[in-house]
């Protein structure tokens, strides 16, 4: 029997060099490629990278939106780096709201785990898909679609949306378009919005120009 | 301003035709090729397409390994066709287990919404990464590498895993080994299991030869 | 020299029956799948499935917007089915606009052929990245970011976006929030534009809801 | 016991339901995609389906070139269909040759079983890579590139080639420009080549114009 | 509504950390991986990385071929790193020719802005198509085929070759053949030229061996 | 024509700055993605970079298993780096066995090139696909799934096995179960092992736990 340890301990040689593309946990200090970060060595990999409990506390929804996101992507749990796949958190107080956004990086598969929402998106063809999803349901997002989600209940609603992509990437619409220093003249012409609306957003949301 | 109308709906039309690749629901009665299944019509598909209950009623434990998975893959959910994400819904009781397993096409990140299940996979340079996981913590197992769930605590626990695939596929173990016609002789030659022991775990899994 | 004939004509045989995916150029009346359209059978491909003269006359710029969309994506462009690749053109007048919008597929690179453009787009990092165009420059876009071309001289504009898919699609940002039936309510919710300017937009652009 | 059969057997049919992507053996009848032949449904599918015998005789290289190329592509072996992997058959007899040629859709791993090959390969950069192959040599063609393989020793050389692309495609130099109507006066535009060269060898091949 | 302001805010915090996948702009000087270049850091990105003027001017066609090729991939436009799009302008004079060639890594879409070309590509299945095109046409050549452009009209003719690659990469037939050390007596093994004829394009091309 | 020389070598030299793309040899000391390993300098990249004599001998059968496998992935064959391929030879003496294992991260193709080999795998539907093949037959493993290969004839077998990917992992079902400190009571839970087989394969194959 000692020969079976002997010989199979060599394959097991042999296997542990060739596995190194099992995974590549993110070293966030490392160089970053199209596919995503450099990989931490494996050597100093352990399960703590392959889990997180960042996504089981609440987020803080004593705001005007009344909601939250935490996200799970490479940046906060380096273990999905290059693995096609992330999670986050949304929790949307009574009268809370994630305003109208896309992800240009992934689709989104919701699931409401606490409460109601109202959840849409809008296609290409500008279809409108709306649902009111309760607890245990769940919602597609395709890539790069304006979607949004909207308490629906008496109770704060807690989700979670995991995606096709470990960086998906977010653009909130009033951010894009009234929080930056794009200027309200290009703004007001490639949206048709009046300049009076324009400059009240851009105040309360800290944008110039 | 009936220009606008005109002139922005003529570009509209334009975008309906040229937005059908924004998504693919799956005709489950077409051909299947490679990527997928084919496309519904669009002018047939609803929100309907993309929203499930499925996942939101616990699958019955009352067996022996007091554990349930309900999917929600292409085949039961088609609105996920080539979009490379999919979900499924664990639920173990007290004392159950989601026996050692595979996904041949994706990576799976599992999120605990209630109990304590303790979870682990073995990587291909054969280190073994075990956690016991709380409501709230996400565990990542990478494509293709075998893994576990196993009941943690006094109570039953729920869990969604999701996938980077719209078909990541289920390859069981036991199941793979025991519960079809592979022949006991060349299951004991390729795991080095003895016969008896292969012989009881077929005849208790249905397996033959 | 006759034997080479023969020889090289069994191997040329066998070149024509494995060489079928060079292109799959679109049955757009066959099945489509994640993958793009149903290939037309080889034998009825001609030279005209692979060029176009649709992208070489202007638009028509009498509108509001002063502006035409030309593209050859897959359904105007069979050939690219597939491929990784299409074209639009863009017929910008003096005062035109091609709204804010977004391709939730595909990257865009844009190449001014005629006149002046200042295009410009958002990242999810929310900076703003903004440039006047002339005859010749290149200018690349994201693939889903939200990004607009505004003409910028005294003469008609005219690009020429080259895509990174052969669907890249369209989301045009005013025809997702005002052009169909996504209620104002639900507008106002999820971008924090008050009920007036929503209705207004609706108004004009056919919305309802 | 009855039980663990029980439950493991419901598992087994949400296996059996979810696990199609496994693989897509091509019906060759069926509508073709960018992604491979349409799937062969499962229930069809048999083990002849994923072996093939046609690899294993030797090629008549009882011509001009005294070579022959026998592949195992999806035409030829429908398994590989969306698996991005086939194989061809190499023999090339004392004297023959594989001529200059290019795989469009895939790279080449060539492995040698019997005699000797002289195999090279051209770069973008015009760099030459060539090296003489004995038994057991391996040798990589990354795809797109030009290369060749010439018998190099006194004995019939046999070899595998192995392609990253279940349709690597192939297009051999000499066909795309003598074997074919592409009119002379265009090839030596395009070559540098002269006419009497272009002619003798379009007469040759059987090429017109 | 400061409290918009505040949590909004905190939400782009989390925006602009997420999103780095956006884009990832090539550092010239990092390491290189299989998927392009290392990123350049997203603080040090302004617009002039996603613009060029370098496609701008007509390349010098006072020479043999009377053509001139500018391309702006990954080395000359650093923006389109792992983006899966670049673009490259032809130049070429009456009686000039863009010889033979092949893209290894990238099907091509060719639009011509100025004159008339003749332009053709040779399938796998040894099929030959070609067009002469004028002034606002588009041609299709797909990844890794034989192809050229030939001047057809008594004006220069400009053209804009748009690539589904940031690296498409490009080997031309006569260099690959003639313009470097590939040994005369493989070079005619392999394609059956005459031993002058390769000799004498060596001497022309600088080809040695 | 010393004009052709002049421009073409122009022509030349814009090639070989944008040809770096058509292969990236690992530097297996510099970092790693999780697209692969960093390029080698494409200056020191040589011939041998692209060629390998390490499966061209007989691995070591002398052990219990009386098999060896002998791989060129990456790590052994750095010109496969990013390119999607790689191959292993495997010797399998009289009574020999590669043991039950998947490759999480790519499909195999085998080929026999000596004696007789019985191989089989099993699908996420659980269907068995057994063969035995002889020299010369080549058999399909799609990706992920379990599957073996036992000596089936008087004389040692030789085999190369091709797969879709540099790295596609190797998962050895004994080494997973048996050889780490996967705590035995793991093991027994999520494969319905009893203790006394678990433990005695662990004290084999040097498990703990």
């Amino acid at each position: 029997m000692i020969h079976i340890l002997f010989i199979l301990c060599s394959l097991l040689t042999f296997s542990a060099n060739a596995a190194v593309q099992d995974f590549c946990v993110a070293d966030l200090k490392g160089p970053e490629s199209p596919a995503g970060y450099s990989c931490k060595p494996a050597a100093t990999v352990t399960v703590d990278d392959f889990m997180s409990s960042g996504v089981g506390s609440a987020g803080n929804t004593s705001n005007i939106i009344k909601a939250a996101v935490t996200p799970a992507f490479t940046e906060q749990f380096p273990g999905v780096n290059g693995l096609g796949i992330s999670i986050a958190r949304l929790d949307v107080a009574v009268g809370g709201v994630i305003p109208m956004h896309t992800h240009p990086g992934g689709s989104e598969l919701l699931l409401v785990t606490q409460g109601f929402i109202q959840a849409g998106f809008i296609s290409s063809a500008n279809t409108v898909y709306v649902k009111t999803l309760k607890k245990g349901d769940i919602m597609l997002f395709p890539q790069g679609l304006l979607h949004f989600q909207v308490n629906a209940g008496g109770v704060t609603a807690v989700a979670y949306a995991s995606f096709s992509s470990a960086t998906p990437g977010l653009q909130i619409l009033d951010f894009a378009l009234f929080a930056n220093d794009l200027p309200s003249k290009l703004v007001e012409a490639t949206t048709f919005l009046d300049d009076a609306t324009v400059k009240a957003l851009k105040a309360v949301l800290g944008g110039t120009g």
